[in-house]
């Protein structure tokens, strides 16, 4: 048994399945991007046969990607496996990860079939994607509520099969430490072969213990790779978040004796780079990665720190990427300070137009805003990167009123398909009037599911603003994003951008949890 | 040993230590009552010796919580016991928790006594205590990282001395769940006389592990009490939280086998009103109260749930407080109903006038916004209710404009101390102009912490915005809340109310972790 933790991350793909998380294919290489900088042992980028939207995030991820292993889900059968290995023909190494559900009641309800019409499709499925790759994993869905000796035999055959790594997920998130651990212990006793794969943990957080569970079974259960997300993304209460596994796992090395390949210091970029793609922000009280997380507010507690520092942390901030927030440039910095700047915060420019677009808005941003943080600059790259897409609607320009006692208006200019158009409204407030006046030309009839608004940059009133429409249409959910420092404008740029994914009309069938 | 699990929530007390979450009297008072609908055991209303406005909070908790015991806590000294006995000298069921640090790195660094001196304190606080209140309980901090040997001592002593509830906190976050557990257990068997108390458990959750911490506690350790706060909320990465806590108690009875005596449906509007009152956003992701908790987005995911329920869900949302999204008022609703809504939506009025108030209230957003949902209804009383406070600083009327290519203007009409004052300034955008021309009266110099927005309705662009601000001013940190459908308006609220709260100038000097 290898003292080396893998590190599975399934923000692509389990992380993606969160309602209102859709990513395009260049967000998803962007985050991909981050989590080979995060050195993360495997990246799931995806599940290729959902849809051609997802075959092609994860080609392009399995091309750009040099570090990590890419690897695509994929059904218990041959198509999606033959998907699976078509968009990951690319890769420098590629794993595929196949999965069929082994409890009761999934095989009964859902499945329809036997447990030996399961065992034989895991089987005959391990076989043929062994021929199309030589790493793959089997996965069995609510493996937790399966039945021991049934499950037991499904993964000695796997394993016969030629599976390199088995999974079992705790999928609705009901597990408990104790249990899981002794379960995953038990069912390796039970496996003959069990030492000819690496075993691996996939948690949910329904009952808030993804993470104790997860290392449950690793140090209960011998198991030595951990499925987790960044800022713990994922269905209904997510997944095991890989922040706190990893932390803990370094920080208790006393109990774990485990190493992680982990680059600790990316791990607050990454989280700030999910958190701005999918609009799902993380809590102040979130462990590892929110603000409050190294943040000390008591008297006593501030009188401790002092006294050694210890008394009241365990980590240190600056190991999991927390930097002061820096006053970088302004109004005089040139092309080549700005481009330094990006690279010392681990941002990848895809082009030099890209750059230089980049730059034109930072340019653009220092004559309204007199001093630039970094998060102004991340927000200006991910602005460039947004824009580099082909947007069907496109902000132009605005103006609004409002005066107490009165109907507040406004007047929007913008581009339909490479057509300017100028459209006017009132509602109820600024904002709202802005959606009427676009809505008016648009006609979407999409649902407003979220809006949300943070400053980018803290400490200052001048902060830029980033807004998140999420729009939910016929069963589709997207999220738009924008930022200005004019909070209106922000709205309409966040708005524009959700109608375009919308109008882009990415399929996608998704899958397991 | 009982079968009966007790939750202790200290929202109001460790949960108030988050940086920014402070919360006035009127909030507290709104919040115990909440805790007392939910049914928690024990309330810790706050540290009654930290400031006159601490005990002023616990004084009010005190006279009007009837069905829950109400706790302050108190450092091991007779001043601090003294001054909590006199906070809670009208309550109907009280408990003095008092606690001192036993953990060799605290006592020396930071107390800066020696073991023998801890003991004594210990044992003579609790003695003078007992003689104060029947109810006592004893908390070690930093107990996980202390010497068994020697923290056996102390808990011996002082249930000697009559301690009736012993708490052994983790206070960095730093236990695994096999770990705490077996401690929990190995110090009571420890300890000849602990049968005479009852065993508690208080976990940080900077690994992320509180919940599992805490349950291991109970489970392997026999505790039979969990301190937890509503929605984790507490320093650095918060508590144990009280809703996971409990549904995974009551999701895995089949395990813990144990009572817990909580209503489960005001878990949501407990989750809100915390939410509301401190700004602290809930993420998505966040189990049992985030947004995403029991939202299904995949195709398969959708399929399993329709052809049976479990396949996917261990909890059901309504058991918890989600409840649909209900369409309840219009223009032309009377007060009746609208009282008779607030009842069902478990509010409480405090007297006629505040409802007068808020009717008020509702009949001019009915005149703005078509449709009226509950979470309308709760920021309309929320508002009230912080109207009902003397603020300093109140809005009256705004004007406000921006344009692509010019400086954003705005003009706001405050009241200032009761006296009328009309501001103008120009911004980065139609906030940070209204924020600019309030300061050129105010001049307050605070720093902005944090700025989000977000719509308290949700599936529609008519919602109404509720704002939150934190300002920092000389090592304060406030928040305001505001709410209106327009954004700017409810901008200048709550920045009107952030500001109202500094000049109001409560001092505090927090606790213990």
């Amino acid at each position: 048994m290898t003292d080396k933790l893998i590190i599975f991350d399934t923000t692509l793909r389990d992380g993606e399945q969160s309602p209102g998380a859709s990513m395009t294919r260049e967000e998803k290489v962007r985050i991909a991007r981050q989590l080979e900088r995060l050195r993360v042992d495997v990246i799931e980028a995806g599940f290729a046969a959902a849809s051609n939207g997802d075959f092609e995030a994860v080609r392009a991820i399995a091309g750009q990607i040099k570090e990590s292993t890419v690897c695509s889900l994929a059904r218990a059968n041959d198509r999606d496996i033959s998907r699976a290995a078509e968009a990951l023909a690319g890769a420098a190494r590629s794993r595929i990860h196949t999965f069929i559900a082994t409890s009761p009641l999934h095989m009964e309800k859902k499945l329809r079939m036997s447990p030996e019409e399961v065992l034989e499709q895991a089987r005959l499925s391990v076989r043929f994607a062994r021929n199309l790759c030589g790493d793959i994993e089997f996965s069995a869905e609510d493996g937790y509520r399966s039945e021991l000796d049934f499950l037991a035999r499904v993964v000695e055959a796997v394993i016969a099969e030629g599976a390199t790594t088995i999974n079992i997920p705790d999928t609705v998130g009901y597990a408990i430490p104790e249990l899981y651990g002794n379960f995953i212990r038990q069912l390796r006793e039970k496996v003959p072969n069990s030492d000819k794969a690496i075993w691996s943990v996939h948690c949910h957080n329904d009952l808030g213990m993804a993470v104790a569970n997860s290392l449950a079974g690793v140090k209960i259960g011998g198991a030595r790779q951990v499925e987790c997300t960044i800022n713990g993304l994922g269905e209904r209460a997510g997944n095991c978040s890989l922040e706190e596994v990893v932390m803990a796992v370094k920080t208790r090395r006393d109990y774990f004796g485990l190493d992680v390949g982990i680059d600790t210091s990316q791990i607050v970029p990454a989280s700030r780079l999910v958190s701005q793609t999918t609009g799902f922000v993380v809590q102040p009280n979130k462990a590892v990665v929110g603000a409050n997380a190294f943040a000390h507010a008591s008297g006593i507690h501030q009188d401790g720190v002092l006294k050694a520092r210890d008394t009241y942390e365990i980590m240190r901030a600056e190991d999991v990427g927390w930097a002061a927030n820096k006053l970088v440039l302004g109004k005089l910095s040139g092309r080549n300070a700005f481009k330094q700047r990006l690279q010392e915060l681990g941002v990848d420019v895809a082009s030099e137009a890209d750059l230089n677009a980049a730059f034109a808005r930072f340019k653009d941003l220092a004559d309204r805003k007199s001093e630039i943080f970094d998060e102004d600059i991340i927000a200006l790259v991910g602005d460039s990167a947004r824009a580099a897409e082909p947007d069907h609607y496109r902000f132009v320009s605005l103006s609004q009123h409002s005066e107490t006692g009165e109907r507040p208006q406004a007047r929007v200019v913008l581009m339909v398909g490479g057509e300017e158009v100028v459209v006017e409204s009132d509602g109820n407030g600024p904002v709202d009037a802005t959606l009427k006046a676009i809505e008016s030309k648009v006609q979407s009839g999409a649902e407003m599911v979220l809006y949300s608004v943070n400053a980018i940059t803290s400490g200052s009133t001048e902060s830029q603003g980033e807004v998140t429409f999420r729009l939910q249409l016929g069963g589709r959910i997207v999220n738009g994003v924008g930022s200005d420092p004019d909070i209106v404008v922000a709205s309409a740029k966040a708005y524009l951008s959700a109608l375009s994914k919308l109008h882009a009309g990415v399929e996608r069938v998704p899958a397991q949890g």
